[in-house]
C-alpha cells in the first residue's frame, strides 16, 4: 500500500518547533478509498493529498502473509437503550472527573462530543500531534459515539439488522483538513455525527476545536458503505438497517462542498510514483483489537514514504 | 536491539478476550538497562522478563543510519515556580472538565497524580492495553510531573544546574510489574514520585490503580543517572544538582525489595537467544518530539520477537 504514495508538497507537514510560537501550519489533507479504482496521490492546493486503496477488497485479508484487513472498524448508531452521560452544572469532583474523560451527547443527541488532551508520545519529531494521532482521536470519538448509542458492538459495529445479515460497515473515503496541529498538553474538543450519503452510504463528519478558544482546527468527513463479512461483497443498505440509523442522522456538513476535493485523480502506479517506501510490513503492534490493520496505520505507512 | 530478545514464557501476554470477563493476567515484567553489560532476557517466575541494552552509549546515536537515541527523556523535578492545579470539591463543569484532563499534586506535593481513560487504539489484538501503552502512560505522567514542577524542560529535562554543566538524565533500568491490563474505556489513576537511589542515581516509581476500585493493577520503578550530553559519559550527581532535587524526594517504594528482580542475568548473545526478530528498523513515526527513539519503542520492538 505504502508504495503507492506519491506527492511533492509535503514538507509543510514536517516543520519543526511550531508549538511554542503557535504558528499555523499549512492545510494537510488525507484521503483513503479502499474500493475506488482511483488509487493515487496528487498535490492539490497548499498541502498534501493522499489516497491509498486496494482495488480488490478480497486482497485486504492478507498482507505479507499475515491476516489483516484494511478497513476502518466503525460502528453504525443504533436505536437501542440510551446511555447518555449527564453532566450538571455543578457536580462533585470525582464524578465530574470520571465523566469528563468520556464523551457525551449534545444537541438533542445528534452530536457526540469528547474532549482530549494531547499526550507527549502522540506528538512527532516536529513536536505537534501526528496525522495518526488526529485520525486515532477521530476513530476513538466515532467508536465512543457508537458505543454510547447502545451498540455493544462486535468489532465490526453492525446494527442488529446488519448482524442478522452478516453485514458490516467499511469506510471507503476519509478526508481530513487540518488547519493547525496541536501540541503536547493542548486540549481539543471533537464533535462527530452521521448523515445519509446518497442512497447506499452513510457519512460521518467530525469537527475538532481548540477547547480553550473554540477555534475550529480540523474538519473531517468519511463515507461508509455496507459489506457482507463472508462474501466480502459490497451491498445496498437494507431498508430495515436504514430505519435503524435514520433517527441518528443530522443534516450538517463539516467540510463545505466547494472545499471538498472530490475530483478524480490520476491512477497511481509504480511507474509514475515519485516516492516509494519499501520494506514496510505490519508489525504485531500494528494490529488493533480486531486483529487487523485499520486505516490509521495505512496513513502512517503512507506518510513514511515522505520522510527521507 | 530487538534481536537480543529471548524468553520462553510469554504466551500469557497475548491471551485474548479477557476484558469482558475481567480476568487477571499473569504478571509481566519488563526491564531495560542501556548501560549495563548484562544484556539479556530470561524468564523468571510466572511472566516475562526483558532486558534490552546497548553496551556502548556512543552507539545509541545511530541506528540504520538514522540519528536516534535509546534513552528515556525524563526530567528531574525542579524547585522553581509552583503550578499546582487546585481542585475544589465543587467546581463549575468547564473548569473541572479541563482540570481533570491534566494531573495534579497530592500528598503535600510529593506525589503527582494523573487519570487516564484507555482508548480503543491503545489496546492490542487481545483487547487489552499493550505494554507500550502502559509505558507511554508512565512516561506521560512523569513528564507532566516534571513540567508541573516548574521545569519548562528542554527535551532532556535538565535542571538549571544540570543545564549549566550540559548534563541530562538517562534511564538505566525500568521494572514494570503488571497485575492486570486495562480494557478500552477503563479509567486508571497513576501516581508517580522520585527518591534518591544510592549516591549517584535517582529512582522514579509509579503505581497504577483502577480508578473505580482503587485496586493497584501495576507497579513500576526506574533508575536514572546523569550523563554529559556532549561526551556521552556518565557522571556523578553534582552537589548543586542534588540540592535542587532533594526537596522532591519521597521515601516510598512501589515494588517491595523482595519482589524486585535485581539479580544478575546471563549475558544474551545471538548464539544463546531463543527468539530473534529481524527486519525491525526505526520508522519515522517511531521518533518522538526529541527526534529520537525512546525506551518505549524498544520495548515494542522486543515484544515483536515474541509474536509469531
Amino acid at each position: 500500500m505504502a508504495s503507492m504514495a506519491k506527492a511533492s508538497n509535503v514538507t509543510s507537514l514536517f516543520l519543526g518547533g511550531v508549538c511554542k510560537e503557535e504558528k499555523t501550519k499549512n492545510v494537510a489533507m488525507a484521503k483513503l478509498g479502499f474500493y475506488s479504482p482511483r488509487n493515487l496521490i496528487k498535490p492539490k492546493r497548499k498541502g498534501l493529498l493522499l489516497i491509498a486503496s486496494a482495488k480488490n477488497p478480497h486482497n485486504l485479508d492478507m498482507i505479507n502473509g499475515k491476516k489483516v484487513n484494511g478497513i476502518f472498524v466503525g460502528e453504525a448508531p443504533y436505536t437501542g437503550k440510551k446511555s447518555t452521560v449527564l453532566i450538571k452544572e455543578h457536580v462533585p469532583y470525582k464524578q465530574a472527573h470520571a465523566a469528563s474523560l468520556v464523551g457525551r451527547f449534545v444537541e438533542d443527541r445528534h452530536v457526540y462530543r469528547q474532549t482530549f488532551i494531547i499526550r507527549s508520545y502522540e506528538t512527532g519529531p516536529d513536536k505537534t500531534a501526528t496525522m495518526e494521532t488526529v485520525m486515532n482521536l477521530l476513530q476513538e470519538t466515532a467508536l465512543n459515539h457508537v458505543r454510547s448509542s447502545g451498540l455493544a458492538g462486535n468489532g465490526f459495529g453492525a446494527t442488529r439488522e446488519m448482524s442478522l445479515r452478516k453485514l458490516i460497515w467499511v469506510v471507503t473515503r476519509i478526508h481530513v483538513q487540518v488547519e493547525r496541529y496541536s501540541c503536547w498538553g493542548d486540549v481539543v474538543e471533537i464533535d462527530t455525527w452521521v448523515d445519509a450519503a446518497g442512497k447506499n452510504a452513510m457519512r460521518r463528519d467530525w469537527i475538532i476545536r481548540d477547547y480553550n478558544t473554540q477555534e475550529i482546527i480540523t474538519r473531517a468527513t468519511s463515507t461508509w458503505v455496507i459489506m457482507n463479512h463472508e462474501t466480502r461483497r459490497l451491498t445496498k443498505i437494507p431498508e430495515q438497517v436504514r430505519q435503524e440509523v435514520i433517527p441518528f442522522y443530522l443534516n450538517r456538513i463539516a467540510i463545505a462542498e466547494e472545499k471538498n476535493d472530490i475530483g478524480k485523480i490520476d491512477k497511481l502506479t509504480d511507474e509514475n510514483a515519485e516516492r516509494i517506501r519499501s520494506g514496510l510490513a505490519p508489525r504485531w503492534s500494528d494490529m488493533d483489537a480486531n486483529q487487523h490493520v485499520n486505516n490509521v496505520k495505512y496513513i502512517g505507512w503512507i506518510l513514511e514514504a515522505f520522510t527521507n
